[in-house]
């Protein structure tokens, strides 16, 4: 069973579904998942891809289809959290360093909490200060680090990688050439690393 | 049960699979499913939402997203299909004419396949004239009764009813006061409409 990269952007809100529940989804199945942040909004305006910004409709559309898939899920975020995020760039950073530091994914998943459960918005304080505390580790020496070049040209390499592999948008899963892009593609992302067809949706419940 | 509104525009790439599916999943579930064709160009120019047209790597994952889907359950369109329609509007004025009279439904299953299957762009010749012929109706009379101001404006008076619901994208399935957006979210309409709740993800193959 081939590795699935997860491609996520801290600032991403649909990607708050999704590290919600990766974990779940690893355990029971078996899978491994890569987790690869990048730099979505240097792809998004690049590529004059703005969802929400200036569409309101959309916008509170988005947040009512995550309030119910959340609730669904257990989830109980208070919504709408801040949006956008300004310290994207400088979350993500923090994160490419956590992966390679091995409290990346830890990081992630408390970030997002904070932002999308208490509002504080993401690579901002206090979320950042306090996410890193609540998984074991010292704020000051990460945020020195994480704004170190190495990491920064690394978070713009890795998003360069995202690109040239057709990833438009976050969260996205790379499956050898295939990309299957949202949160509502993991079942697709799952199906095609085993059969290489989308094998659930011939199970469809109705 | 709430029946489930079917809003769709002819035009929209998506709805080609919610289309091709709906029969089975109404008989399959006894779902009523009210099919109402609007203009979604007229409410995406309004809100400045242009999802493809100039963004070349999302267009192209979106044809590759419909051909995974598309084979999963057993379609074998020829993508891409010709995109944008030039007679979107036209489209949906037959459309509605034929949901009045009785025939509508098998006339956008029948364009959708020509458009999708054939590269036969719908609201055009030969596509219209073919379909027509082909659910036993006869071209030039409705050609020119989908014209009149009475249908044109009811095509326009039912936009601005999807609009005012929180319509901004096709396929939308509204149950109540909840808009459910893209083919993707059926399932999530459908247990709307049965439980008030998103059943199926807890139940969900992974």
């Amino acid at each position: 069973m081939p590795p699935i990269d997860f491609w996520f952007s801290i600032g991403s809100t649909y990607t708050y579904l999704s590290v919600m529940r990766l974990p779940g989804v690893a355990r029971r199945t078996g899978q491994r998942f890569v987790w690869r942040p990048f730099d979505v909004r240097r792809i998004m305006v690049a590529q004059n891809n703005i969802p929400f910004r200036d569409k309101p409709v959309k916008a509170a559309y988005m947040w009512r289809d995550i309030a119910r898939r959340a609730a669904a899920r257990g989830l109980a975020p208070a919504l709408p959290a801040p949006y956008p995020l300004e310290h994207l760039t400088f979350a993500n950073q923090v994160a490419l360093l956590g992966m390679r530091e091995g409290w990346g994914e830890a990081y992630v998943t408390e970030t997002y909490r904070r932002w999308f459960e208490a509002g504080e918005p993401a690579g901002a304080e206090p979320n950042l200060s306090a996410s890193l505390r609540a998984i074991g580790e010292e704020p000051d020496g990460i945020r020195a680090a994480a704004t170190e070049p190495a990491i920064a040209e690394a978070l713009i390499a890795e998003t360069d990688r995202a690109r040239d592999l057709g990833v438009f948008g976050a969260p996205s899963f790379v499956v050898g050439a295939e990309v299957f892009w949202g949160d509502d593609r993991l079942e697709d992302a799952l199906d095609w690393a085993r059969h290489g067809t989308l094998r659930h949706l011939a199970g469809e419940p109705y």
